[in-house]
C-alpha cells in the first residue's frame, strides 16, 4: 500500500495533468508533496491562469482522470528524448540541466496520459490507492522559481490529501478552528502588539498589555529558575566578529547574521544566540569546583536576517526574546542539571493544559560536516542524554540530524488544545563550546578541569510561544495571565458609577488589575466588550448589589456565578492567581 | 583682572616658551585652555622628546620664565610675515592655510621672548595675574593632530590650573579620591560588571551581582512611574530606515548610527534612541482625550559607534540601557506631567544622597539648523518650560543650546559625595515629532487635535548612572542595593557552621540576601574579605552566640552593633530596605 506521502506526490501529477489538459499553453514546473497534501507550480505567461473559482474545475478533472490512472511506472530515458520531450519548458530543461550536471538518471513517470520528469516515489497503482473524498485542491498563490525573487513568477496550486476523508475533514476542522484563533488577528483584537510599516516586517511592537502579559510569562520563568539557583545576567545586543570566530556561529550563521560595519571599520554582528556572550561572563574569573554549577538566566533579543517572505506574525520573527539560560557545570552534573531543567518544563507547560512530549535530537553521522567536534564527544554526549530519558522512564522520539551545531538536544513538543504539536521547551549539551573557549574549572586535584555547558530555554522565543498560546487558549489566557483580571459594569454610569469605582479601587489595591467601563452605553454592550476583551471576569453592580454591597460576577469560563461581597471575590482571584489555573 | 580661562590660555603659551628652550627642535602646534587647565601639543620628531621625568624641569623654566612675562599683547601681520616665522612648522603652517581661507585677521602674541600665532585670549600682565604656586604640570600622553589617526601623533603636556593655589589643592585631593573610587577598578573589585576581548570595548557584559544591582535600580525607578500611571511596553532593537527618515534620527544622527544591510539588501539602523518606535505604539489606533495621557515607560538597549578612543568604562559606551518613558498627552497636561516626572526625581536621587540642580535646555537661535521645527513652536514649548521652573520656585541654570534637536528640555544635575557634578535625569518637551509622525487625540468638538510628546529618563543611561553611584558611593551600596546584604562568619566552621548555615537560612527566607564565609581561613581574614566586597553587615557567630542564639553584627558603616537575635537583626534590615536608606 502507498504511503501517505506517495499518494500526496502522486496527486501533484494529477493536477498537472488536469491543468495542462484545461491549460495547454501552461509550463509545468515542480510539485512535491507537503506536510498537509501538494503543490504544483506553473508558468501560464502564454495564456489566461485559472483563478480561486476555477478550482473546483480542476478538482472535477482530477477526479475525472484519476480512474484511468489504474498504474503509474517510471522509465529511464536519454538526455536527449528528455530535452526533446520538453522542449519549449525552460523549467523542466533547467531541471535537466541539475541532473545531468550531477551525473543522475533521468526518469520519467507515466499514469494515463501523463507523463512528467521525476525522481519518482509514487503509488503504483492511483486508481486503487488514492480514494474519493481523501484529496481537495485548497487555494492559489504566487511563488517565484526557485524562491528566488530575482526568478519569473509562477502561480502555485495548493491540494490538501489525506489517507481517509475523515482525516481531511478533521484536518478541515482544525485549520477553521485554526483561522479563528489566528494570532495575528486575536493579537490585534486583544491590544497585544503591533507591527509598524516604518520599523518593517518582522519586528513586532508590544503594546501596554502585551508587554505584562510577556513580564508575567517571564516571571513565571523566573521564579522556577530562581528556586533552582539560577541568576541573572545581561548583555550587550552586538560583539565583535572575533567572538563568533571563536564559537563558530560566524561560520554556520553568516547569512542569517546581522552585519555592522562600524565607522572605524570594524565588524560587529548582532547576536543569534546568547552562549557566547554567556561564556565571557563564567570567563572573567578562575573558579573552584565548589562555586560550580554556574547557572546564568537572560531573557534577552536575538536576531536572524529572515527573508520577508518568510515572516509571519510572531511565529517567525527578526528579532525574538529568548528565555535563555546556560549552565556551566562539571561532566558529573549533567544528569542533576538536566533533571533540574525537566522539572521546571513540566512546572510550566501543563500550567497552561498542554501535553508535552519529548525528542531526543541526536547529531546525523552522515552530516559530520555540520557540525563541530570530533565523534567521540558527540558519542559521549549523547549517551548522557539517552541515560537522562531513560531514568525519567518516557519514551523519546528519536531525531536524527536535529541537534544544535555544538551538541545534542531533549526537544519539547507541546500538543495544543485543537491538536497541533509545536516544538517548545529544548535542553541541551555542550561539550564543544567549553574547548573552544578553554573553559575549567579547578578540580579537588587543584588541576584545570574541562567543564561542560547547558543550554536551556523553557519558551525558547517569547514572541513565537505567545503566539502559540493566543491560538492554543483562543486568547483566553488564565487569570493570572489576563491584562485586565475583572472588569466592573455600572448599569448606570450615574447612579452606578461612584459604587462601581469604589469596588475597583478596593480591587486594584488587592494587586488585581481591574478596570470599570463607565462609557454611555448599555450593559448589554459593555459585556460583549468585556467578553470580547476575552476579560475573566465581569462584575454587574447595580441598585440591587448597591444595597447589599455586593457584586453580580459573570465568569468568562464558568457563566454567571452567586453574588459575593467584594472582599470574597478578592479572595477567589487571589487564589486562582497563585494557583496559576 | 583676567578670568580663569585666560590664565589657562597664557599658561598654555609659557609651557611652549619653556619647551622650545630645552627641545628647540621641537614643533609647537595648538594650546587650549581646558576644564582643569591647559594643555599644549608638540612634535618631536626631530629630536629626543621629554618624558614624565623631565615634567619637573619644564615646570622649573615655566616659573622661571613668568617674572620676565610682564606684558603680553598682540599684533596684527601679513600673511607673509607670518609664513616666514613659521616656515619649517607645516602644523602652524596648515593653521594659517585656515586662517587665510577664513579670511581673518592674522595675530602674533608675545611675551617675554616668546611669540606665537594666536587669536588671543590672554592676561594683559602673566606675571602679575598669575600667582605662585596655582600650576603644576600635570601628564603627557599622545594626540593625533587635529585628532585624526591619519595624521602625525603628537605629544600633549597637560597642566592643572586654578585662580588659588588652594583650589589646585582641593582639585588634586579630588582626583586622588575619584581614583580611588573609580568605577573601573571597583566594578572588578565587587564583580559587577566585565569587559571582554573578544566582544569589544564599550560593551559592558553583567555578572549576576551587576545584574541584580541594575535591576533593583530598574524596579525602583518603575514603582515611583507605577504609582504615577505609566504602563511598560516593549520593543525591537533594530528598525528600517524609514522610521528614522520620519523622525529626522537619520540625518541628526547618521555618523553615530549601527547600520544594516540585509541580505534582501534593505537597510536598517539599530536603534539610537526609543521615541520613534513609541510614537508607531501610540500610533496603533485612534485615540479619544479620555483616554489620555498614554504613558510609555521602557527600560531598554541604545547603541551608538563611538569611536574607540572615546570609550570609557561605564562611562562612554557602545550599547547602553535607557530607563526612558514617552507620556504623549495633550497640550493642556504638558505641566502636570512634567510635574509628575519632577516628583519621581526627586524621589530617585535624594535616596542616594545626591544634590539635585536644574538647567533649563533651550535652543540655540543662531543655529537653528540644528533643530527640527520653526521658532514659534521652540518659543511656545520654551515658554511652558519656563513657566514649570518658576512654579516649582527653583534656580534653573541657563542652558542656551542644550536642548534636543526635537525640543527643550529640564536637565538635572547630581552633586556626588566628592563635588563633582553630573549630567542626570532629563525631562523634554517635543511638539515636533508629533507633527512629524501625525500623533493626535479626538477632542471634546469630535475634532482632530495635535498632541506633545515628553520624553523622560530617570536614571538616563543605567551604566551611566552606575557608574556615577559606584564612585559616589565608593562601592557601599545602600543596603536595599548591596548584592550581599549579610555575610554570616562562623569562627570555626567546624564548630559554628551549621549554626551559620542556619541562621542564613533564617535570613534568605525573610527575603534577605545573604551567604556564609565557610572558608578554612581566620576570623580576620574572612572580615578582610567582606569588608573589600562592601558587604553591610558582617554576622559573626562562635560558641558565645550559639549558646544564646544571637549574632555578633559589625555594620559596614557604624561598627560593632550590640549582639542581636537573627529575628531582631532581621527587622532591622527589613525596615532599612523598606526605607532605601
Amino acid at each position: 500500500m502507498a504511503s501517505l506521502e506517495e499518494k500526496r506526490h502522486t496527486l501533484a501529477h494529477l493536477l498537472a495533468a488536469a491543468v495542462l489538459e484545461r491549460y495547454p499553453h501552461a509550463k509545468a514546473t515542480i510539485g512535491p508533496a507537503i506536510d498537509t497534501g501538494f503543490y504544483y507550480d506553473f508558468d501560464f505567461a502564454g495564456g489566461k491562469a485559472p483563478g480561486e473559482v476555477e478550482l473546483a474545475e480542476l478538482q472535477a478533472s482530477m477526479e475525472e482522470l484519476l480512474p484511468s490512472w489504474s498504474d503509474m511506472s517510471g522509465t529511464e530515458v536519454s538526455e536527449a528524448d528528455a530535452r526533446d520531450r520538453f522542449k519549449g519548458n525552460q523549467y523542466k530543461l533547467e531541471i535537466l540541466d541539475g541532473i545531468t550536471a550531477a551525473g543522475d538518471t533521468i526518469t520519467l513517470y507515466t499514469a494515463g496520459n501523463f507523463t512528467d520528469l521525476c525522481r519518482g516515489g509514487h503509488c503504483d497503482h492511483p486508481a486503487h490507492e488514492i480514494k474519493a473524498g481523501t484529496f481537495e485542491l485548497e487555494r492559489i498563490a504566487g511563488a517565484y522559481w526557485r524562491g528566488d525573487e530575482k526568478n519569473p513568477m509562477l502561480t502555485r496550486i495548493y491540494g490538501l490529501a489525506f489517507d481517509t476523508k475523515e482525516e481531511l475533514e478533521a484536518y478541515k476542522e482544525q485549520r477553521e478552528e485554526a483561522k479563528k484563533r489566528d494570532h495575528k488577528k486575536l493579537g490585534k483584537e486583544l491590544d497585544l502588539f503591533v507591527f509598524s510599516e516604518l520599523v518593517g516586517p518582522g519586528l513586532p511592537l508590544w503594546t501596554p498589555k502585551g508587554t505584562l502579559v510577556r513580564n508575567l510569562l517571564d516571571e513565571f520563568v523566573w521564579s522556577l529558575r530562581a528556586s533552582e539557583g539560577y541568576e541573572k545576567v545581561e548583555i550587550p545586543h552586538i560583539t565583535k566578529k572575533d567572538l563568533y570566530e571563536v564559537s563558530g556561529h560566524w561560520d554556520k550563521f553568516k547569512d542569517e547574521l546581522f552585519r555592522i560595519t562600524t565607522r572605524e571599520d570594524h565588524e560587529f554582528a548582532m547576536k543569534p544566540m546568547n552562549c557566547p556572550h554567556h561564556t565571557q561572563i563564567y570567563a572573567r574569573k578562575q573558579w573552584s569546583y565548589r562555586e560550580l554549577p554556574q547557572r546564568y538566566s537572560n531573557t534577552t533579543a536575538c536576531y536572524r536576517d529572515e527573508q520577508s517572505g518568510e515572516l509571519s506574525g510572531l511565529s517567525r520573527v527578526r528579532a525574538f526574546s529568548q528565555d535563555d539560560a546556560h549552565v556551566f557545570c562539571r561532566t558529573q552534573d549533567v544528569k542533576a542539571e538536566f533533571l533540574k531543567v525537566w522539572d521546571i518544563i513540566h512546572a510550566f507547560y501543563p500550567a497552561f493544559g498542554f501535553e508535552l512530549k519529548v525528542r531526543l535530537s541526536t547529531h546525523d553521522p552522515e552530516h559530520p560536516e555540520n557540525y563541530l567536534g570530533d565523534a567521540a564527544v558527540w558519542e559521549k554526549s549523547e549517551a548522557m542524554l539517552r541515560e537522562i530519558v531513560e531514568e525519567k522512564g518516557v519514551e523519546a522520539e528519536a531525531g536524527v540530524g536535529e541537534a544544535a551545531f555544538y551538541g545534542p538536544k531533549l526537544d519539547f513538543m507541546a500538543h495544543d488544545s485543537i491538536g497541533r504539536r509545536w516544538q517548545v521547551a529544548t535542553i541541551q549539551l555542550d561539550m564543544n563550546q567549553p574547548e573552544r573557549f578553554d573553559l575549567f574549572c579547578i578540580n579537588e586535584q587543584g588541576e584545570k578541569e574541562r567543564i561542560v555547558m547547558i543550554h536551556a530555554a523553557i519558551m525558547g522565543s517569547i514572541e513565537r510561544f505567545l503566539s502559540v498560546l493566543i491560538e492554543h487558549t483562543a486568547g483566553n489566557f488564565p487569570v493570572w495571565l489576563s491584562p485586565v483580571q475583572a472588569r466592573v459594569l455600572p448599569i448606570s454610569g450615574e447612579k452606578h458609577g461612584a459604587y462601581a469605582a469604589e469596588v475597583a479601587k478596593a480591587l486594584k489595591e488587592a494587586g488585581i488589575r481591574a478596570d470599570v467601563d463607565d462609557a454611555n452605553e448599555s450593559l448589554g454592550k459593555k459585556i460583549r466588550n468585556a467578553k470580547g476583551e476575552k476579560i475573566p471576569y465581569m462584575l454587574v453592580v447595580g441598585d440591587a448589589e448597591m444595597e447589599a454591597g455586593t457584586l453580580s460576577v459573570e465568569s468568562r469560563d464558568e457563566g454567571k456565578l452567586d453574588s459575593m461581597k467584594t472582599e470574597d471575590f478578592v479572595a477567589r482571584i487571589q487564589e486562582e492567581t497563585a494557583r496559576r489555573t
